[in-house]
């Protein structure tokens, strides 16, 4: 990178957030996926002023531009594939407003979920999107990656709570798409081309979210199972009998054992699979809504179910279900985390077609994920040092992604594309829609420099 | 027209469905606006590859292509304003899937409305987007203006509920946009791009749409106040309390005494205005939710509470509001019918400045309208042949407009932009987003001959 830009950077927006040293671009080179790209410098704005100055010089040097918040990605979408700025969004980390009379809220791109959850949560409302990544997690990242989480089911994903999105486009000017409330609709809705768009098309600066009513009671039950099968025919069945639950959480027995290995909750060790239920609203309709989950349960084979009465319970079934990624880490250190997504009434296959998948190729997977959502994540837990085992890893994950797109189903549930699904974006898109999307990413940055190598640029 | 154009037109989809005699054209020159806009010729293609067929031949002959359903739109989106092909959609009139299991369906785009709304029923499930114009309006119509409807408040409008698209491009190709599921997230979403775009980047040929729960009873209340700020008030305390209605509408005293004048149905014509809530959910529910809507009725001043408790008293209330534009067309010929939204919060003040704007031109105007999602409707009620007071009408139309975005609103709330607000769009988007949008328009229609004349093109 040249002296003169960086010495521009420094003055644009103060030296001591300007960090060239090597140990400072390795700690910005990754997220939770398994590859490094260390940056050229990590710039960390203070201002959507500074953003704007810094994308005016970037253009000017031909330099490549990376936003990320928090990284925690699990698709390799924040991360400086091609070099150039790392441009770290931490900073902007304001909850502007919380409007309770028109129920919603304006933040900064760089506020952590879980304080912006909490700040809805002290106003009396709710916000549902809930990755579970959500204490570290910065609210632009969810945008970018259009995040979802276990409440999907009933309360959809991130971009169902998208009103509107401030945007620094690729050419430096700003942009306020969408708008502060539900009712807007005057033409194309720009927002949602941003939603999902990996900071390719603009950086997302401020967002106007959607705030719900807070449900007044909740009930989690937890059905046991002996097979698998049982169990992913069981998301299907409640799906199509009508009954919508708050989540809908499948964990097969590797995934239980990882967990209570790791944290000790006494989850059920010998059972096939697990299927975590919450469901929602009033007292009165989530007693009856409890009632039919249990019978559908129990219609479909599960061996037991336990309903966690006390907020203490309650928290434990979540606090394992949030450790599923670190317990699968501490087995092997190179977890490949797929979010293959599929029709709901496509479950029982795709799980299937899944472990179809891990013996032919040997290797050890674990599936869990937001069965009701459609979206399993089935994780192979590697080592990416073997490389004879890591070339069995991208045949299996290649495979993975043909038997959801065969079974009608999308590459990504919550995930994003990032750099490891770009090859297969095709698959998806196909050559129309790729070649659309290619089109308006050239139209919009002519010089290719908002995050290259992901989406429709790689 | 060329006549050999025609002649190939004719070719392609049969003699009997291209018309080229001014009667039919003329017949095709309007919707529920109040200016006339004959195409050179109307074809009523039978297929998507027809479609393609036609839309190619319009490239090599640079003709203007103008997709229209039923031409229902009250912003004149389906107008053919520079004349050529308009394209008639009717004949794509298959539903091709209800699928209870995904909770999805499959239309073609020129299925009606009510027919789909049945079907939807019939098979146990719900579609709540419901534009008063459902017995006449095409699916396809309601994409490309992004329609509404009563139950936008509880339920969100048609890009809610939108999951995908199959399109012909302007260049003729083929494109699946979403996909058949709600879970799909794999990159930017390019469906949005589409719902509201008034067939100007594409043509929607085939809809995916989310279907959802039927609510398992419901309450119609008809609340009477002594004057219009009163009934303003209630909207905005309603929401801020948390009662979030199924149907939050609002009607003022013309409004009434048109719709009594023209129905005969015992509405209070002597009232200031009336509210229409209805709530919906389970009968536990309901009778609560209820019991709050008539407490915050009845605190911001409602002097009379009815409760419609039979079917058919329900059904007279929906006529009545169903009734209120050819009620109001009977009074005066030309009904300038905007649809300006306002954040919930600012319905009261937004009231103010149309009654303001109403007496500052010396107009006959009545406010109605889905006040719960801050969705007026204020109708002028003039005559077109009467220039001076056209010029008047011309003139509160722009100062509509800009009350509404100075209350930080938007020009539509579900009536689209069409020839009537191209103008003003810019208003809203600002010169930056006006500009991408252009971008945007020019890259996926080189030529320009999707619907000229409407949005970035215009």
């Amino acid at each position: 990178m040249e002296q003169q830009m960086l010495a521009e950077l420094k003055r644009l927006v103060g030296a001591q957030y300007v960090m060239e040293q090597l140990e400072d671009r390795i700690c910005y080179s990754f997220d939770a996926t398994f590859r490094d790209f260390p940056p050229d410098v990590v710039v960390k704005p203070g201002s959507v002023e500074e953003i704007v100055a810094i994308v005016k010089l970037a253009r000017q040097y031909n330099v490549p531009v990376t936003a990320r918040g928090a990284a925690t990605g699990l698709s390799g979408g924040s991360v400086p594939v091609q070099g150039g700025i790392a441009l770290v969004l931490t900073r902007l980390n304001r909850i502007i407003e919380i409007d309770k009379a028109n129920r919603v809220a304006v933040v900064e791109t760089g506020v952590i979920t879980e304080a912006f959850v909490n700040a809805v949560n002290q106003a009396g409302l709710f916000y549902p999107p809930d990755p579970a990544s959500a204490k570290t997690s910065t609210m632009g990242g969810n945008i970018a990656e259009c995040a979802g989480g276990p409440r999907g089911v009933k309360y959809g994903i991130t971009r169902d709570y998208v009103l509107g999105l401030e945007v620094v486009l690729p050419n430096g000017s700003v942009v306020e798409l969408g708008n502060k409330f539900d009712g807007d609709m005057a033409g194309p809705d720009w927002t949602m081309l941003l939603v999902g768009s990996e900071g390719t098309l603009g950086i997302v600066t401020k967002i106007y979210l959607k705030l719900v009513d807070k449900p007044s009671a909740k009930q989690t039950l937890l059905a046991i199972f002996n097979s698998l099968d049982d169990a992913a025919n069981t998301v299907s069945e409640m799906i199509a009998s009508g009954t919508i639950p708050t989540t809908l959480e499948i964990m097969d027995n590797l995934t239980i054992r990882a967990v209570e290995d790791y944290l000790k909750v006494g989850l059920p060790v010998n059972a096939e699979a697990i299927l975590l239920i919450e469901v929602d609203g009033s007292a009165a309709a989530i007693a009856k809504q409890a009632g039919h989950v249990m019978k559908v349960c129990k219609q479909c084979g599960a061996t037991e179910i336990q309903a966690a009465s006390t907020p203490e319970d309650i928290d434990k079934l979540w606090q394992a279900r949030r450790a599923i990624s670190p317990a699968c880490g501490k087995i092997n250190p190179t977890k490949i985390s797929e979010d293959a997504t599929v029709p709901r009434s496509q479950i029982p296959a795709m799980v299937r077609r899944l472990r179809e998948i891990a013996q032919k190729y040997n290797l050890k997977m674990v599936i869990f994920g937001h069965a009701g959502d459609g979206n399993l994540h089935p994780n192979i837990l590697s080592n990416k040092h073997d490389h004879e085992e890591m070339e069995r890893v991208e045949q299996a994950v290649e495979e993975l992604f043909k038997a959801a797109l065969d079974l009608g189903g999308t590459l990504s549930g919550e995930h994003g594309i990032g750099y490891m699904k770009a090859p297969f974006l095709k698959w998806e898109t196909g050559e129309t829609g790729f070649a659309a999307g290619q089109k308006i990413k050239q139209v919009m940055d002519e010089q290719g420099l908002l995050n290259p190598g992901k989406l429709f640029n790689a």
